[in-house]
């Protein structure tokens, strides 16, 4: 098929009388499919049951250093745990600490001790006249919803295939001691799903920010996340390279077994300098007397080591791998050549992103919706959700099974194709 | 034995002769015993060790609304776990909200957000001169703690047989609208093991606080935590007493799972009003996704109800019972008519407070010390510890077993009797 751009009026009122039959025809058939949250399916998350049977009453429940994981203490978690968490994270354990579930509500954390009591000595950012933060776009949007709720300005810096803007990042931080953070996922980035280049890490590690209390956010939610075994991408270690820098306390790394076992039962981690972490534990010696250690035990137990990890993670990736290719599939067949978006064909992660002709993302979205497929919110992906171009779309393949998801883009695709046909259509009528 | 005020200098030279004879020969046993902290025992917590095995590979983790508690979701945790802690708390399902582990994250959190977000749309804490709370004393330093990290002031209520001088907190809570919660653990109260009488509660649920933001924070911790079947404290269920008294969001109140099954893999909940929840939960969409619910499910499914729990209760009542009986025995065989202390007999919860002669509580502590015995430190029952009296010293009889604490009791008495003969022997020689 041709471009869209090139049709004339008439055969673009042709293949919208064609698509509105289609769409009225797939409305008729009633489905119910959800591709708007990065869930784990039914199927990915039976590959964790077996973790429910490495505990029993038999089990000794004590650590190797004695600790038992039933009482109170260990703030910092158990050193099993920070352990296999530091191999999956490429961390020193002395350099994690272990969380209960939920690694967003870590930085929710940090964000909130920051705004409290200051970052390492500095002032409370609850006492400043203004804290910015940068936020690459299109972004993740439970990291805006976070910096949005603290009235934290947002900055968009825009994402490039190797990361974000590394130009407009070091200038801005040099220039205004107001930007007191970044949020970063860093590898198999949401919603791109593509990772930050050996430059773009290098040259965070080397920032120069105005403010001594700068931090670096970098949520590492899919370290080890690949869809394939023999093409992955590769992400330098960001801790490391802040220490070769001469910047060790430049960054706070956030990690978690969400998508590795259970979302709904897993353990959080944070990486960070000895600094940061003193800073972090003056806080946490207040907050709690420690987090769910049983937990931490059967995580490490189940998985005996980094290489049970990375075994099991092959597993989820047999199960994710033909549901990112069937949508890429879907994308190519119905959109190819018709230069109404472009997408991302990520190598890991839990998301593609799509973007359309501006204007018409809110339009896509709400007719998917209409003939029963819910897409993430247009606009998620930008702070306070305004995508200026209106054409960001995130997708999730995730959750509905390759079945539905076949199903549910044959409808986005076809959205896609009615509203991009009217917007030109609309234009070529001036 | 006759009181040792009414000795003769000779005769209080005679017997700290001997007491410190027997003081060295006790150094001499190298005793290594843990008093300080109020944890369950090893026998306590393998009481749930069947816990353990509840959930397996084989079991559904499909909540009876369909909810997989593998997944994401469920802000306010599982619908069986709220109405499990319902009964517990003796609340409505729909007013309880569940945790991961530990309610002292809950609390502090509470403080945390009213700091940065305030209170149902009242200014936050932190843009205002001052914020002050009540403390009952003596009190539960992990409290304190929390109020004096956010720079909370702390002003000392007297703690009565019936609860906090009623008379006072009505009076400065109507008179200071700086005043913005008070610190309760109403239950076998830490470290006192009282509990309030029906009065104290109808006062506190009819408080009239200048301040629409005050809060009272009800830490019902040892709620069900009774010593003994045919003789227990009761206590007014304090949120229906606040909705009778029209005053319905006057409280928050917390509780867990803690000291009933593990306190390293328990879950935390909290009661409050409609208005109070739908704060808490403004901020919690933005905090984490959801609290482990699978642990919330293995609750559940081991307790099968709150029968279960109840019975349950009575197995750590058969461990706890002897001790506190072992710790009163020993104190009266050994203290009894010497008028060098007083000390409470509780019906539950997990301490007992022993109250010296003024100025020696420090030193007794000291002495335990250098005989092997950790106490609580001395003064850690008071704001910023530091107990005006020097007299108040929380006995913690759960962790040791009934040998060790008898052992401690018996070098426990013997430094408050040095410390109270030196005393009193100084000031006769004054």
């Amino acid at each position: 098929m041709k471009p869209y751009k090139e049709m004339t009026v008439e055969e673009l009122n042709q293949e919208l009388a064609t698509l509105k039959l289609e769409y009225r025809r797939m409305q008729a058939l009633g489905m119910h499919l959800n591709m708007s949250r990065g869930m784990p399916c039914q199927d990915q998350l039976d590959l964790s049951m077996a973790m429910m049977d490495v505990l029993d009453s038999s089990s000794d429940l004590t650590c190797e250093d004695g600790t038992d994981c039933r009482n109170y203490g260990q703030l910092t978690g158990i050193e099993e745990a920070r352990e296999l968490l530091g191999d999956m994270m490429e961390n020193n354990p002395k350099d994690i600490i272990i969380y209960g579930n939920s690694s967003l509500n870590v930085m929710f954390d940090t964000v909130s001790r920051a705004w409290t009591h200051g970052v390492m000595g500095n002032t409370p950012w609850c006492r400043l006249p203004e804290v910015k933060f940068l936020c690459p776009v299109p972004g993740y949007d439970r990291h805006f919803s976070i910096t949005e709720y603290f009235g934290i300005e947002m900055i968009p810096v825009p994402m490039t295939p190797t990361g974000p803007d590394m130009d407009m990042v070091e200038k801005l931080v040099a220039e205004d001691a107001a930007i007191k953070g970044i949020w970063c996922v860093p590898k198999y980035s949401n919603p791109q799903g593509i990772s930050y280049s050996d430059e773009t890490v290098r040259r965070f590690a080397r920032l120069e920010p105005a403010a001594p209390d700068f931090r670096i956010f970098w949520d590492n939610a899919y370290g080890i996340h690949h869809l394939y075994d023999d093409r992955q991408d590769y992400l330098i270690e960001i801790l490391a390279e802040c220490k070769r820098a001469g910047n060790p306390d430049l960054v706070y790394k956030f990690s978690s077994t969400s998508k590795i076992t259970f979302p709904g039962s897993g353990i959080a981690a944070l990486a960070t300098s000895p600094n940061n972490m003193e800073d972090f534990l003056s806080h946490m010696r207040r907050q709690t007397i420690g987090h769910d250690k049983v937990n931490q035990l059967r995580h490490v137990r189940f998985f005996g080591g980094i290489h049970g990890m990375v075994e099991h993670m092959r597993k989820h990736a047999d199960i994710l791998r033909p549901k990112f290719e069937a949508v890429e599939a879907a994308l190519e067949r119905d959109l190819g050549g018709l230069e109404v978006g472009t997408w991302t064909n990520p190598l890991g992660g839990y998301f593609i992103m799509f973007d359309s002709l501006p204007g018409c993302a809110k339009d896509i979205v709400a007719r998917c919706k209409k003939a029963g497929v819910q897409m993430t919110s247009a606009g998620a992906t930008w702070p306070y959700g305004k995508d200026p171009n209106d054409s960001n779309i995130r997708i999730a393949p995730s959750f509905p099974s390759l079945a539905d998801l076949k199903s549910a883009m044959d409808i986005f695709t076809l959205c896609v194709r009615i509203s991009s046909a009217k917007k030109i259509l609309a234009e070529k009528q001036g």
